[in-house]
């Protein structure tokens, strides 16, 4: 049976209403197969996994217990914090821009968080309708879906009444956003970014977000620029967790600056105390950085604090070990204390972003299929979203600074003390244009950090918009083993007005022998 | 004298306000100095030439007519246009959305070419100054402005009533747009790139393009944007000229689909006869392909025929040869036939683009620098606006089906017949999330064409927004003697949602011993 795009929303839909709903099987008509691997959970790096094996020639058979493929990401994370992102950066332009040019006076009760909610939550069943699509048709791997997997032993799995052999197992079983320890976190109002999709019925007029984790800065954004004033409640500053690391203090300035520019108020070194009302939330209590206590009012706390893997099945049937985080210990081959049973995805160390969801669940399937392949995923380009993309990889210029002799700063505004910056348009390109002509300060940052001796790039930081996919190829060459020089870069072939000016600021030095600053 | 941003941005308007302006000059105080070179017009392969060329130890000197540096690009040509195709891009979604999410009812009324043209004359000063301070600043070029030069042989320049020695020439005095022969087009009403921003006075309510090139396109799509209905007059298909080579076909119809979609009316194959009027532009009389005449009532043309370089001063006094497009003609070392004599830029063959500018400009400095290098830009990246941005790079589908025994297609949406693509939310990323979820045959298009036999991707296509900059790297990637394989580019860290999915699309393919189509 070949459902088409509108059929298997129609079924997915139906299966997501109805608890009582039957599993959807995709499943070949052999007796009592045994598959190379079971995937259990088929997110990112399940179905990615399971994709690359089948490729390979293998067989793969995918269990998850929603009716979709995907995972949590276009369900309830990442593809939601898109729509939400790109809405927080039309609302931006539309309220800087405010009875200016062809924007019409800022209407702010358009703004709805609700209303993006709902636009998101009539449109993600398109997306789950394409992934089942896909798998099945183009991909062609097989799959049991709506049906929660039971793993009996490292070599079976029982899902929709069946039972399933496999050589070995893959558990891509994605994490969960983690409360902390504090009072009324149970009251009405308060959400995280699974509940904020699945739960959210008013509007919220006044947010606090407690913590200061990507998706607090992502979401608090977002919220922030409909209209919501939105305080973030975060014990350390914003963009110095341990979980991102590069950040350069410029782009963190520029970023941070950005957010309160627009009004967001950020409480860094403030300690959340407790969440206060009676049914619904009505005020958080914080400790400020300076021990004073102070109430904040309002109707909508966001929790921003994080998220920890689902291992307790697996521990409790498998014996399979988690480090002190949670996140279960696997290897580079993503193998796990336990033979013939990996581990993928968010379920283990590292940042839970797509590339290492992916590429892990792919590692899994070549090292299944007898390749000895290693995934090194401690360097990889990262980014978030305020109302801007923000984007970086490599070494900061403090970090070079401390391991080379010589570094070599290329930026933009440029690197030099007492320019009358809010006099300068640039950077300027694609999504800044207007800002660069009429609000010259919200126009970005960049810059590119190089080793003076080697002459070759070593971090490249970006805010702005249109060069978070350039940062996915600046990632590969400078992390080739040749490297990428200052002198390759300015001999590429720039797309002028590039979103990142790099190239051509790069053909500005490239000549000296003995480079400079720019 | 060291100016600031605004101190040049105020010296800069004073002297183009004033026909009788003193040059500007920045000289070192030395006697009769020999230069290097004297670059004859400091647009952008002058200003790039010179910074090379005093970056490697060389001294150059810079004469504009303008008091800026720069050239057309930022005071006429690629600034504006990236400006406008922003605000074209906003609207685009601003209709589209109209009384919908948090978009208000769209008020045509408030969008205005007027409008925004006076937008990039308040601003464009600034850019110009910035040019001015870097170049004197951190470049330490010397140069005279708002001075015209006068060639007296190849090795002296009169300017500023002073007379200029030089080793070496390097002419880059640009190009302008030229007319066809048709009458009227002396008529008020009628404009180009050049006149639309320096002579605009009115509001167009009804326009008509003459011509199909890429300007054509990318103001029209403006024009239409702002709610002035636009026809565009072309002999040939659009995105079918000479000057754009690996134009994919699938990428063609959803561009020129996009733009009949928004109601811009395209006639292919249509000739103008001529613009009619009073003194003002009333009508165009258009000889349709089927030989039919008819006359389109307009208030506004605008020419969209190409540009010409300015090369009579050099014929005259150097003898310089041109082919019969009126180009400079010169080898791979910008060297023309004169000796000690290079051109660059828009004076030379070749696409009228930045990459080519500047490292023309570069090209010429490094070969009177003593350095053999040739510069080939037979290969580059290519890009447009529509109301989107379009980028590609390398060979089409059919061009590579021509040249290759076996070509794999990977593509979003799928390459398959009847999927019903209007349930597809996919390719969605930055800027086009809120198309994907409630318009998703707005959310763009995107393809890769790999040769099955070596793995290699030979072109890529792109129509959305944000991948753009990416191209660069891709551009470079895909032309390096090793090439780029799906294997090395599905084992990318990618930055998702990645405006372009290359990536991930790449590793669902990647693991077949023999590839198939996505």
């Amino acid at each position: 049976m070949h459902l088409n795009l509108g059929e298997w929303n129609e079924l997915i839909e139906r299966s997501l209403a109805d608890p009582d709903s039957e599993p959807i099987l995709n499943l070949e008509r052999d007796e009592d197969p045994v598959y190379d691997a079971v995937f259990v959970g088929g997110g990112a790096g399940g179905r990615f996994g399971a994709a690359y094996m089948k490729a390979m020639g293998g067989r793969p058979l995918i269990i998850d217990a929603w009716p979709f493929l995907g995972g949590s990401c276009p369900h309830q994370a990442c593809v939601p914090h898109h729509l939400f992102s790109e809405a927080a950066e039309e609302l931006d332009r539309a309220r800087w821009f405010s009875d200016e040019l062809f924007y019409p006076k800022f209407d702010a009760s358009r703004a709805s968080i609700l209303e993006m909610v709902k636009l998101f939550l009539a449109g993600r069943g398109s997306a789950h309708a394409f992934m089942n699509w896909q798998t099945k048709e183009q991909l062609e791997v097989e799959y049991v879906l709506n049906a929660r997997a039971t793993i009996i032993d490292k070599n079976t799995v029982q899902a929709a009444g069946k039972t399933f052999k496999a050589k070995n197992l893959v558990l891509g079983m994605g994490a969960r956003p983690i409360d902390i320890d504090i009072p009324g976190l149970d009251l009405h109002g308060v959400f995280d970014f699974v509940s904020l999709v699945e739960e959210l019925d008013y509007e919220p007029t006044r947010c606090v977000i407690i913590g200061g984790s990507k998706v607090a800065m992502e979401y608090g954004a977002f919220f922030h620029a409909t209209g919501c004033d939105t305080t973030i409640v975060s014990r350390s500053q914003l963009m110095r967790t341990k979980a991102l690391h590069h950040v350069d203090e410029d782009l963190r300035q520029y970023v941070v600056g950005g957010m309160r520019k627009r009004g967001m108020e950020i409480l860094e070194g403030a300690h959340p105390v407790s969440v206060n009302g009676d049914e619904r939330v009505r005020s958080v209590t914080v400790r400020l950085e300076s021990g004073e206590e102070i109430d904040i009012e309002t109707d909508f706390v966001f929790m921003g604090t994080g998220e920890r893997p689902n291992t307790a099945h697996a521990q409790d049937v498998l014996g399979i070990e988690v480090n002190d985080y949670g996140r279960v210990i696997a290897n580079k081959r993503m193998q796990t204390n336990v033979p013939g049973v990996y581990a993928i995805g968010d379920m283990i160390d590292g940042p839970m972003e797509m590339f290492k969801a992916r590429k892990s669940g792919v590692t899994a399937s070549r090292n299944i299929m007898g390749e000895d392949l290693e995934f090194d995923f401690s360097e990889y380009p990262d980014f978030l979203h305020t109302t801007y993309e923000v984007t970086w990889v490599g070494l900061t210029e403090e970090e070079a600074k401390a391991a080379l002799d010589e570094v070599i700063i290329i930026q933009m505004p440029p690197y030099v003390e007492g320019l009358d910056t809010p006099n300068l348009p640039l950077p300027c390109a694609e999504g800044t244009m207007l800002y660069a002509f009429s609000k010259p300060e919200l126009s970005g940052f960049q810059k590119l950090v190089i080793d003076g001796a080697t002459r070759k790039v070593v971090g490249a930081h970006h805010v702005g918009y249109g060069a978070k996919d350039a940062f996915q190829y600046l990632d590969y060459l400078i992390h080739r083993p040749e490297g990428l020089t200052i002198d390759t870069l300015g001999w590429m072939n720039e797309l002028f007005l590039n979103p990142e000016h790099f190239v051509q600021l790069s053909r500005l030095r490239a000549g000296k022998s003995k480079l400079i600053h720019l």
